[in-house]
């Protein structure tokens, strides 16, 4: 339906797919305007990764590799465009994959679940418990998952729940196109990329850092410099539009 | 489900609405991802009406009152956002309504012309024909309608059809939240402000402009000027995140 030659035609068909998702109830509908807004952010840093992005993937595979119980939460929108990339980071970096919903139904779950198995990914799925201090559905984790970990990578978190875990003392790598949000700002670390930009960068950082590599970058994480960064790219971006 | 204690409750709650209008038929759920990326925008600039929206906004009102044939071009997102408001704008400024989609289907129409119609609007439904030099469902347009208008107000409009809008010689006025966009650097006019403020300021102008406020406010129009503002308004922002 969307003709091929529209000047938005990859961005269209990324809608599209995750319209689909969203019919079979893998992505919430909500999920679909917060896809949207990472979509303008996007644009703003040119569709690319950035230097200063680049540096948070490095740093992220080094706390990944380095974490006693690394674990990756997963949410609909994550799965729909991103299950496979999920599952060959996994495979490198040996983290614990568990889904945890905005929008909670055991169905919708059960969906991602099965999608990430799909893809590949060995998902952890225990019983859930109300563990978190929110007073929404995300408040539920998993006991030997999320909750006993010390290293959480959260793409496209909601700012509160990622709040929680840094207040419950764990690290936690966010992967958020605004970098001005109350999850970038909350995260230990945040990733300002596209998700299926930033998982296969993380992966490649797994297989190619050293351990003294690795000490060095969980030493020096400055999160502040990071988000810095990307709002300089965006402004130099918006800038160069007045030429 | 949103609890009211979360952060961003309003804007997930315009979502929800939004979903539910998904759900019916009115709003296409691509639409969903459009509305996302004009949320970040309006984040951008702060989720107001800057000084430049507003000449904008008086400068729009101008161009209807002293149109010949003005047009309000309505989509799914419109209508779901603005319904009422449109019935405001168009008493005040006596324009045909025409329903136009992107995601096009005879039902949709429909349901999109009763929503309008239930809110008091005088809808044009006359026959539409394939009249625009475009390769998807927008080429449609009524021949009494758009095809004859000189001045069309495009809310939430798609780049291409902007442009050929204007290429057949009509003053385009587009609420856009994004200024870098196709939209916005080819329309003849640009809001930069989210729809269901912009209408109500262009309907209040629309009462209040003298004769010749009008024409000096058309004589005047200036899009770089109104963009690089937009534009301005966002470096601010975004550098004083820095701070």
């Amino acid at each position: 339906m969307i003709p091929p030659d529209h000047p938005r035609y990859r961005s269209l068909m990324t809608r599209e797919r995750l319209a689909i998702c969203a019919k079979k109830g893998i992505v919430s509908w909500e999920g679909l305007t917060a896809h949207g807004r990472g979509e303008a952010f996007d644009y703003l840093i040119g569709e690319r990764t950035t230097p200063g992005a680049m540096l948070a993937e490095r740093t992220a595979a080094a706390l990944l590799l380095t974490a006693r119980h690394p674990v990756i939460s997963i949410n609909g929108n994550t799965a729909a465009l991103a299950a496979r990339e999920i599952a060959g980071l996994q495979e490198a970096c040996r983290a614990t994959v568990e889904v945890n919903l905005f929008h909670r139904t055991e169905e919708r779950i059960r969906m991602i679940e099965d999608l990430l198995r799909h893809a590949g990914a060995d998902v952890f799925s225990g019983e859930a418990e109300r563990l978190l201090p929110l007073s929404h559905d995300r408040a539920w984790c998993r006991r030997d998952g999320i909750f006993s970990a010390d290293v959480v990578l959260v793409p496209l978190e909601d700012g509160d729940r990622c709040g929680a875990l840094v207040a419950l003392g764990k690290t936690v790598i966010a992967v958020d196109l605004n970098p001005l949000s109350r999850t970038a700002r909350t995260a230990s670390l945040t990733i300002v990329d596209e998700v299926t930009r930033a998982l296969p960068q993380i992966t490649s950082a797994c297989k190619e850092l050293s351990g003294t590599e690795c000490e060095t970058l969980v030493a020096s994480v400055d999160n502040d410099y990071l988000l810095s960064e990307a709002i300089r790219e965006m402004t130099t971006r918006l800038l160069h539009a007045l030429d």
